[in-house]
């Protein structure tokens, strides 16, 4: 069995891979540079001779790594069985056309813990009206200002994966109450409610903090439009940590030109990255970040670990852990 | 019984406050102006001819209230034997003046929701480096970086009070491991452990968030001084939320040039406000907020229940909550 892989998630994480591959396998690593290798041997491999049955995904290939090669050969190969990725996310037409050729694709669900870090500043930061003190701090001027405590606010957090319900116990333990939007709820959610899509418009008035944090489907596309955004609360937040494909952004900022609601945290865009010309940039009620949410310094030992563990059952036939469907696409 | 008080506190909590007064009470209050009235009478009442017996110090005094004009009142008054503060801290010499002349004194401890919220705010805005998304976006640069998440970090709390408990709770959620340091545990801190203060020395070298939480005392004025500093960890962040007196201001302007700790959010400053050339307002490593952590839209109704809850116990004979005696002020 040859897995394809990175030399340096390989490095980082070997002790953990070797452990739950099967004594026959084979590395096929890509070097930073784009070169390819059988791990172990100096020697260059052509990728035209490369047979990958596994294929990990992991993020340092989109920090500079040799993506265009990876995912050159991932598409090419006839021999790919199984693509784990380290993303939550699957929107990307890749993995459609992966899945159309009959190559089994798992996500990971790793990004819970940083993403649910980011939202909870995010919310804070908003409450406490932080830039307020920046501003007043960069003056010299000590000027004081009443903030709203965290424990006096309501929540709709749309989306209840991983990341939505780390979110919700967060926010639960500043004694926020929370309601949790889910279409198919399992009923063990930390959330104090739980909502159905249909039944966001009518909580919306009531909420203040309003998170996406649902993936990007055919279902779940512009969701935020004109028409949701008329019945948010005044001074409330929407934070978009899920893609930008959920919001209408000439809506949005219409929205906020209007006041309601009162601050959009944007962490993905329709467009990434976003061109110097966005007006989002430059709204003064838009809050900005370069879809960073997920990049908390453990994701990198949770990806291996998902690896690793779908690894183990992959080789003994076992169902694999997070896998996605074109149903789930179509979602 | 005459009980002195704003006229603002009486109006915002009457129904609250006249459930706890003896039939017999009446209500001494201090118009936005200055001018002392009976409650119910528009005519002016000169202080020398008013003898309360009890007095609650709310917080819209200190926002351009009459407080020259109560505390001139309380410090004359020899009929008074209680005095209810809204603070948690007793450093100020009022409070040793009214305990040295028989003047029954309470704290109120309103603040830990809000003072949580804003540690924890100040902490992830660390750990995130948000800084440097805010500068990147005033500039229209999409440029990510990675971050340190909350549930690899450690927290070394000083000071376990409520305020100390609810940071306490607050980063546990987010998966924190947090020590806090109590003189005298009393077993059910909700922490991962407790130490003693001269433990603390010891414990700095793996904490990644120090949080002062402890009131300024004659044993702790002065406790972050060079030695304490060169014991903190590299890219720790110190959160000060407690008295600006606990810190040695200079020593700690030294050790951020160092780099140990890599910041200090400062909500309180040995001068307040904080003078306009004091070096603290541009050191790159300080993040400076006017003594605002407290200043959460929950404390006025807080402070009136704690209030009511006293007066209760006061008109029966029955033990005050939260009662300083001398010995606390040496402590």
């Amino acid at each position: 069995m040859d897995l394809l892989l990175t030399s340096r998630a390989l490095d980082d994480h070997r002790d953990l891979l070797e452990a739950a591959a099967p004594p026959a396998a084979r590395w096929l690593v890509f070097d930073a540079d784009g070169t390819l290798r059988i791990d172990g041997s100096a020697d260059v491999l052509d990728p035209r001779d490369a047979a990958p049955e596994v294929a990990w995904l992991t993020s340092d290939l989109f920090d500079d790594g040799p993506m265009r090669q990876f995912f050159g050969l991932v598409t090419r190969a006839a021999s790919l069985r199984w693509f784990q990725s380290s993303a939550a996310g699957f929107d990307a037409p890749v993995f459609g056309q992966m899945l159309r050729r009959g190559v089994r694709l798992t996500s990971s669900h790793i990004s819970g813990p940083p993403i649910a870090d980011f939202v909870l500043r995010a919310a804070l930061d908003h409450l406490q009206d932080a830039d307020a003190w920046r501003a007043a701090a960069a003056e010299r001027r000590w000027e004081r200002h009443d903030f709203v405590e965290m424990g006096s606010t309501r929540w709709l957090v749309i989306g209840l994966g991983t990341i939505g319900r780390e979110i919700a116990v967060r926010a639960r333990a500043f004694g926020a109450h929370v309601v949790g939007v889910r279409r198919s709820p399992e009923g063990h959610e930390p959330v104090d409610a739980i909502a159905r899509p249909d039944e966001v418009l009518g909580l919306l008035p009531e909420s203040d903090v309003v998170v996406l944090a649902t993936p990007a489907t055919a279902g779940t596309t512009g969701m935020v439009d004109a028409e949701l955004l008329r019945h948010m609360r005044a001074g409330s937040v929407l934070v978009n940590i899920g893609r930008g494909a959920l919001v209408d952004e000439a809506a949005l900022l219409s929205a906020l030109d209007e006041g309601r609601p009162a601050r959009a945290v944007l962490d993905v865009t329709a467009t990434e990255p976003l061109p110097a010309d966005d007006p989002l940039w430059t709204h003064p009620r838009v809050v900005l970040t370069p879809h960073s949410s997920a990049l908390g310094d453990g994701r990198f030992r949770r990806a291996a670990e998902t690896f690793a563990q779908n690894l183990e059952r992959y080789v003994v036939g076992g169902p694999l852990l997070h896998e996605v469907t074109l149903d789930d696409l179509d979602g």
